[in-house]
């Protein structure tokens, strides 16, 4: 196994929390971002400039390598469905990054498997939108490249229409939601599926981000029966070789439907490198590497605090009461080597541990008090 | 706390678990090592070759750095020392290096300290040796280089004699125990402290080396407040910074005798990356760089088995049975990215994880039993 050569197109935070958990096993890897001060770079074995989005620079990237996996879903599919063709094992597949690359195909995969998930309509641009008003309210998507946040407009009413996108998108029927939760599951080459315990995603008012997470999620037995049982009926159903984070709203009636989801690595699953047995990350690696499937087991209820720049600051980073932090018992902030701040821009975490949700809760209200990522310049 | 340019002297194993550590905050990190395939050097931000026992090799390492640490004691002190006295910080402080590195000093320290420790006689030759059969059965162990159970001999009787070292050493009465145990005690600048629950060792029938160590040791709770105690007294009395591997006897008597102490991060603490809250890698830098100390509570029993070079290999290193112990519910595999095995050369080593103390011990024996680091290649 460790003869392996590796590559990871994006060489972002989750590539960089990757790296950390092949250390153990010595994997050679070698990471491919567009950005030369990508976070990866510091500790990558392998680092190489160029974009995800080029046919060349991915083929070229890939064709001295045995496996490719992704930490971002935006990447040139064609250029590895050839290095898939010539023998590379390329996880997730090409052809599931296809599917969940375009929101549309997504939706409709959903739909074709019997999975469950909100009501939508397919739209071509804006003016296709306005003939749907009884639909409202809804979420019009953009089908592809919508991120954290972006991509991504409430569609109330008739007023609402001027927001949305004009590009090939959906309408998504608005989900009259009580909690929003996620459940990472891995699925090995063997078939072989493991789920992590579900987590409870609260989402920052404004920005359409996670604020934070707890896990185990505050839901009772059948409910959480519910979520896992989607999850790995969702993997399967994609027949993904590697992880699958998969969002769901638990709505007001009891139901569990499907948000969306990620082939890879997540940001609901960053407190597992402290709280389980077995890291979303090292997951990763023994799914797409042909391992057995680590234990998912949790040491205790833990928190995610997604580390946001503060608003109104650009410029070079500078972390404010780490210090504070660490002097909390199991407080454990984790930074993504980004050296510029930017407003809402994802910095860090801090994951936490406690015996109780409310230990916790109060936890999370101290560290969402007590440190600020601001810069020496502000924003204009 | 992040700006810091941090030097490590040593770029093995050690080097290797606090670079990993490390990649959570961020941290700036050069490493001096003479081998340029030493296991840190594929995940290090910063990589120079060069000796660690040369003066101007070290000191020009360091001229430009603002914090340095070690993960071997055998390094050039003196430039150390230049170093401190131009402002760096120097942690653990030469001053501690320089007594441990010479054991006849740390045995007189023990001494001088009212440590417990076993009764010894300083000897500056074989001859000197000759001179003490009445003190026999003993060690002999060279003052300086000792390491991995090289510079020890055990001299049962007069017959033994030329087994003695024809140097500086010091020759220990041998301690009738019934365990041998070690706490790793933390001590951070603001003079805090924090212990490591203790450990058991388990030595290797032949070797001088640790085979497997399990947490918490199976002792009564008496002679763990001991061990814990004398650890805390040894790293006030030394005024280390850094971390301190104090290695116990616990007598057939019940008494706890020092054994010998390591100013670093030590193989009696590689389980503490699985099993406790704050690792003893993380805690090292917390301790280094002036942070409060975490969290050193454990999740459960574990163990930790030395993955040692199989005798009669030598050459490119090949790992048998990794995929059986990852089968296996929490057994953690870490290899130490060494391209080259060698007869019981440290290659990795295995934390286990499980509820009880046969439990564990039953997967130590699978463990054991089920991977070999073999060579393509034969001895001879």
């Amino acid at each position: 196994m460790l003869s392996y050569r590796i590559g990871i197109l994006g060489g972002g935070q989750l590539g960089l929390m990757l790296l950390q958990a092949a250390v153990d096993w010595n994997l050679d890897i070698h990471v491919l971002d567009p950005d030369a001060e990508a976070p990866c770079k510091q500790i990558a074995p392998h680092f190489r400039q160029g974009s995800l989005q080029d046919f060349d620079t991915v083929y070229d990237f890939g064709k001295d390598l045995d496996v490719i996996t992704i930490e971002i879903e935006k990447v040139n599919v064609d250029a590895l469905e050839k290095l898939e063709k010539e023998g590379k094992k390329i996880y997730p597949q090409p052809s599931v990054i296809r599917k969940i690359q375009d929101k549309r195909i997504q939706k409709q995969f959903y739909l074709d498997n019997n999975l469950p998930t909100s009501d939508f309509i397919l739209t071509e641009n804006r003016e296709e939108v306005s003939n749907h008003i009884s639909f409202l309210p809804a979420f019009h998507k953009l089908g592809k490249d919508g991120y954290d946040g972006r991509g991504v407009q409430r569609i109330a009413s008739a007023e609402d229409i001027p927001k949305a996108f004009d590009q090939p998108g959906l309408l998504e029927k608005a989900v009259d939601f009580d909690k929003e939760l996620a459940v990472l599951v891995a699925r090995n080459s063997a078939g072989e599926t493991a789920t992590f315990p579900t987590v409870e995603m609260v989402f920052h008012p404004e920005l359409n981000l996670v604020e934070y997470l707890f896990a185990p999620a505050e839901i009772n037995a059948q409910v959480n029966a519910k979520a896992q049982e989607i999850a790995v009926k969702t993997a399967e159903a994609f027949q993904i070789v590697g992880l699958l984070a998969v969002e769901l709203f638990l709505t007001k009636d009891g139901e569990v439907l499907i948000n969306e989801v990620a082939p890879r690595p997540h940001n609901s699953g960053h407190h597992t490198i402290r709280a389980n047995a077995t890291s979303q990350y090292e997951q990763h690696w023994r799914a797409i590497l042909g391992l057995p499937l680590g234990s998912t087991q949790a040491y205790g209820p833990s928190a995610m605090v997604n580390l946001l720049g503060e608003d109104g600051f650009q410029g070079p980073a500078v972390y404010e009461g780490m210090e504070k932090l660490l002097a909390q018992e199991q407080v454990f902030p984790f930074l993504y080597w980004k050296k510029q701040t930017k407003p809402f821009r994802k910095m860090g975490h801090i994951t936490i541990m406690d015996n109780s949700l409310s230990a916790l809760k109060e936890k999370v209200e101290f560290v969402k008090n007590n440190i600020r990522v601001i810069s020496t310049e502000s924003k204009h």
